[in-house]
């Protein structure tokens, strides 16, 4: 089989703890370029993957015939952009999630797929997550009965990320907890429930507990360090309800509140049997039979579903099949998504 | 100072096991009357307070001058009317929650206390409870900040009280899990926050566990057993998002559902501090200073607020004054469940 | 149906929480004689029960012609005696566990029962339990697949009773953790593995933790307070290993050790899965389908053991039926317990 | 001092983690040889080491005279056969755990060392263990008083290694988990409670999860992964009663078994105090003072034990002591080891 050359848009952290590593252990895939607008980023990346180029212009890998697959791993703000642009230069492209900061953007990726009828796959890596799919398969098989409710919490004490950087900027990131977070809690969600379409939406989100930045009381900061002179005008706490054609769905989230727990789980509550899912760990099945209430757990062996993923981006080029993370799968959750933010600032629910 | 003549209508379990305990103890009030349409009922009481006399016939009560206040304790079909005729004949009245099966029928009973002036208070018993007056007093006094958001939780895995009777037969109950626990755990929540004026309601309400009656499993059940001849027509599951003049308010509630935990607590967000509340139980207060996270988990001394409830109905009657239990407070709350259900029969939401 | 009329010898603990309250809750049965040797235990049962009569002198029952069923609640050294003579006066007998202090009296009451043909059960009240039936209900089914071994671990830290007393004098017990704990233990192992034939047993005993009476250290007795001038010569901790015509079995027991957890558990080990039963608590279930490990807990509605074998040696006095609790079958965890007290003599294992 | 010449044959999992760094580390000894049938693990042993020779052929080393001290870390089949060969050859050895296969091949170890006067010590590192050695001080010194029994337990849900590998094929390692672990930590029993003599043994042993080797679950497996065109004929679940001049001892071990718990630990029971050790971590004690339960959990530096063996044994070579790990210690549990196989191939209990 031939080598799928490849190249890097963007070499931070996602870039670095996921993809790439992930193209090295793939046998058919070779990354020719790694790309940063800091070139030190790159450099980088060269001398840890032992391979490679490091550009500060992606126009380079553009203008390449060789490349073939591209991985846009930049903030969210360009990912629209530089996924047109891919594109329509010939590229097959697996652009990190959220697909875009708006359901505007994103609509508008999806065009430049239908038209260069190339693979726009999004990053909604927990599809690729070997309990998640054990829950899919469940769900679909019936064991759940009817799936009437899912209740959706991303709720954490302190874990604001990079207080005042491009995290919490909302020209560079579309959101905060909701696009950051929620965007993979709703994409379980709805990759389990068979991507059910949306009917109504209503949300409230809020801009609290960052806002004082001087006086935000974290004990860690991921993405971090803060940034005191830097913007902070993204939602830290989201509230929803969303109908749709298959379950209901509500959903709490909070990159920080003042309530001292952290939960981070789904609930998918069906008439013959419910899951709770522990987000990125274990799940729990409660059913009943013959009047014995009964809870399981299963263990099982987890393949790494950012391998999976690249894999099956790969495959797919060749093989053309759809995958899960298609464009067409992962808008649906892009117009929620903006649906609560726009639910929000109208202060009423939306209706698709 | 001159003893007040009280009558029980209903002399099922509340009345036995708060009422008439707490009428009892206070040195002001002497039972005449326990009525009941089950005879039976009515002789154990007169036989267990050792005073007043066992009748059937509620009319008896309207009919004697010499009483002054009057408990409702019946089944929530007639809290209206009995009220109503309460109210007509000169009494004044004390009606277990919920006020009514519908918001038009607690209109009416609202109406009814205008016209004559007497007391009308609902057996909204929080806020006779010492932790909740506490929270109350917090977020009265800033100690939270800005309330922006209430998340309420009120989930059994097996909690349907008596299957196929009138808990579960919407004629006679008015609905399920939100009218019998959610009356409680809003009424904390609106009593705690101000008694804001709610905008929006979108709710969707489900009847899935106990629908198939026969296959219902479960370990006990209250106010059982089971009655499989008997009617389900009723909710098991709610879910809602209400905006407010204050805080969102989203619940999720569940008599039975298929998720092995029961999660009974209410969560007030501020921007300053945070408090989770155990229903029935405890609360945890989250706050932070000088960059270091704060929980802290108050103990007191509880009167009992069945005892508080019933000293101050008897004390209002005298003094005239408004207690917070009163009709005109309680039928928010009456006014959003209302729009939950209408929110859930038309599947969008509703605004005032 | 007639009545069945009841008498209870020995009003002790076992008597009064169990047997007595179990009686009194059946419909059929009239306890006619509470019978002990101090009377005032004889005494009080009458007056808390509201019936019958209170006597020193068993042999009263014996010619009484009225007196259909007897419940036998002394201590273990006179099981065997008056058991007998219970049969041979025309009785039926529920006697409590251990059926007698020796295989040998075992035996000589197993005799008369085949001689009389009435009822002799013994109080191997977890043949009555839910959650065991449940586990032997598994077993039996073949959802363990080939139960090959059988775990016992009944080891507290500090739990010798009424030290000095009846508990710990040989000549009056038979012995010490093993005939009062192990008997319950190996009950429930040998009835949920189908009750198979013992081939080899090897075991020893100790003497240990309670033999300096004055220095036992410990938080709380029961069956207590402590008599210093009593005796102890009976067996504090046992270990042992059998071979039967189904899986082996092997045990660990401890009224009191030095080691500071109390494990109370049976472990059975199948192919296709196993199972954990805590004691008197809930189990789990683990197994394997498809390259996933399953961990299952049930819940259950659970009925008064007690109730249960008293309702069960009621009726099978009317119908004939050979109960689980049979003579007949717990012969043999009583010939298991006399190979391990033999085979700690001798130093070596016997082969039945 | 002059400095050992030392060769490693096999060059092994073991090998490498252990014995090679601690020969490395010791300054008075210098790697020669590295043999292993298979060129590549010598040669990567080589470059790993930056010293030695790769061979393949281990009478290279028996021929050459500098060579003084040999460590074998082959598979068990070869212990016996090439440590007698390097000591009739005039090496001193030190053969990895368990001995040999078998008793005999033991003995026949044994006469070689007899003969020959040379070093023959087992890798029985636990014995050279800071907190091992610090419980079999507390037990020598009479700090528990009498040890009357001690409980060993080497239990795992899912830890067949290699499944139809050398470790599961008995010509080649002479057993499973009572071979492979059950070796250590007998060993650790032996040694702290002084290497009393074993008087009776009776044990069973299961091939029962790994036999169906296709349809084994698992979630990892070390000295994996699976070769299902292997063999699979050795015990993964075993139990024992030993009896011996000193202690009784019992033992339940699993390489797999259907009970998802991970239970590794020896208890000590002493009529006095008592210890529970967890294998390779820490240990508590637990005893009573004046009427006070106490627990105390010791805290300590840990030397690397495989550092404490190599370095002990290149002393001895010089010293002549005799180290608690000779052959003639080691000989006791590998009689016991083979008592336990042989009660379990004759279903009846072994005695000596």
């Amino acid at each position: 089989m031939s080598i799928i050359k490849v190249a890097i848009i963007g070499c931070g952290t996602i870039a670095n703890a996921a993809h790439i590593k992930a193209y090295l252990n793939n046998p058919n895939a070779e990354i020719k370029y790694f790309c940063d607008i800091i070139k030190e980023k790159a450099d980088k990346a060269v001398r840890d993957s032992g391979c490679g180029e490091a550009i500060e212009d992606y126009r380079i890998i553009l203008n390449d015939p060789e490349i073939v697959a591209v991985s846009i791993c930049t903030p969210n703000h360009v990912h629209a952009a530089i996924s047109i642009e891919c594109l329509r230069a010939g590229k097959n492209v697996l652009c990190e999630k959220p697909a875009a900061r708006t359901y505007a953007e994103a609509l508008v990726m999806q065009k430049a797929q239908h038209e260069t009828g190339l693979v726009l796959n999004i990053g909604v890596v927990n599809r690729f997550n070997t309990g998640v799919n054990l829950i899919k398969k469940m769900i679909t098989n019936g064991e759940l009965g009817e799936l009437y409710h899912v209740y959706v919490s991303f709720r954490s004490q302190r874990s604001i990320p990079g207080l005042g950087g491009t995290f919490t900027t909302k020209s560079i990131a579309g959101g905060g907890a909701l696009i950051d977070w929620g965007v993979h809690f709703l994409d379980i969600v709805m990759y389990c429930s068979g991507d059910p379409l949306p009917k109504t939406v209503s949300g409230q989100t809020y801009s609290k507990l960052g806002l004082d930045m001087p006086n935000y009381s974290y004990l860690n900061m991921w993405a971090g360090p803060p940034n005191y002179s830097g913007t902070y005008d993204v939602d830290d706490f989201v509230t929803a309800m969303i109908r749709t054609e298959g379950p209901t769905i509500t959903l709490n989230g909070a990159w920080a509140q003042n309530i001292g727990v952290d939960e981070m789980y789904i609930d998918f509550l069906g008439d013959k049997a419910g899951i709770r899912l522990q987000y990125g760990k274990e799940f729990k099945v409660y059913g009943a039979k013959d009047g014995v209430l009964l809870e399981t757990t299963p263990s099982f062996k987890s393949v790494d579903m950012f391998q999976n993923e690249i894999d099956a981006f790969l495959d797919c080029i060749r093989t053309g099949e759809k995958l899960p993370s298609h464009i067409d799968t992962v808008i649906l959750s892009s117009q929620i998504i903006q649906g609560i933010y726009d639910s929000s600032d109208l202060n009423r629910e939306i209706a698709f």
